[in-house]
Formats: structure tokens, C-alpha cells, sequence
């Protein structure tokens, strides 16, 4: 079983998180995310590489946005939102509010 | 005397902002340029290379969020703020609200 790490919301960077969020992938992973309270890769993917979403998830990981959890076979994902919220207050709201391209 | 092509409001892309603010140099423009009405390029460098300061400038001008204006031997540099609220409502004052790394 692979365990993922994951920065402390101490440990959160601006800049990263706005690195994460500057790809159309990621920012859709974000979005999906905000509106339930875990999903699997699977469910993200979109039917997308495996490859490349490891690296969207791991991009995602690394800048605090998502947490993962291995579950027997499958990885379940969440949204930091209460870490996010209490580090960066209404970052994550503003972000989410935003529709157009 | 060189002109600079700006996207239109109609042009921002949300990720391409998450982009330009993804580096701490191009994020520090910002948050000068959000306490002024403008400033030059030369007031905004730190003291960088200027090289690597038109390559910042490029992004932040690319991405809708500084405008560049010629003015005779100087460059005047101002926020498209009125234009960001309008195309993103509350991201940019959520953005300038943080202040912690």
C-alpha cells in the first residue's frame, strides 16, 4: 500500500497553489471536488491517461489542495477546504465562484 | 517605439492569471502595482535583471493582469483591476487580502 505525503497547511505557498490551479485539469479535479466529499481517481479522471493524472494529482497533493487517501484499491481524494480556507481566508471561495474561462 | 498587444477583458483566462501568479516575483508586481496608480518597470524590478524582468512582465501583460502604457523613454505599468473585478468578481481582492506565504 503506497501512502502519499502531504504538506501541513503551515507548509502551504501561495505561489504553489496558484501553479496548481493554472491547468485546466487540475482546476476541474478542484472544482468536481468542491462539490462532494471524496471521489477516486477514476471518478476524476475524465478518461484521461493514468499517467498523466498521477502527475495532476501529485501536483495537486504537493500544494495542499488535495488530500489522498488509499483505501484498500482505490485512492479517495478530498478538497483541504477547511485548511485552505483557514490559511489563505476566501481564497478558495473567490477561486470557486469564478464560471467563465 | 515599441507598442504592447493586451488581451481583451473577453480574453482573460482564468487559469493564465493562476499562471502569472504562480511565481513570487510576478505575484510581488502585482501587489506593488495594487498600491499605485502605476509605476515604471525600473520602480517595480528590485533590482533584477532586466531581462528576466520583461520575460515577467510578458506573463503578467499575457495573462490581463498589468497593463503596459509607453510613455516616451519609460514604461508605465498599471493593474487592470477594474477589468479583473469585472471579468472575475472578488478574485483579485482575495488574492491582494493574503498576505502570509
Amino acid at each position: 500500500m503506497r501512502l502519499y505525503n502531504h504538506p501541513t497547511a503551515e507548509e502551504f505557498v501561495l505561489e504553489r497553489i496558484f501553479h496548481a490551479l493554472s491547468d485546466p485539469v487540475r482546476l476541474e479535479i478542484v472544482r468536481s471536488l468542491s462539490c462532494v466529499t471524496e471521489a477516486t481517481c477514476g471518478e476524476l479522471d475524465g478518461g484521461r491517461p493514468k499517467s498523466s493524472m498521477s502527475h495532476h494529482f501529485r501536483i495537486l497533493r504537493e500544494a495542499g489542495l488535495v488530500h489522498t487517501r488509499v483505501a484498500g484499491t482505490v485512492h479517495q481524494n478530498t478538497l483541504r477546504r477547511a485548511e485552505l480556507d483557514a490559511r489563505f481566508p476566501g481564497l478558495l471561495n473567490a477561486i470557486l465562484a469564478q464560471t467563465g474561462r
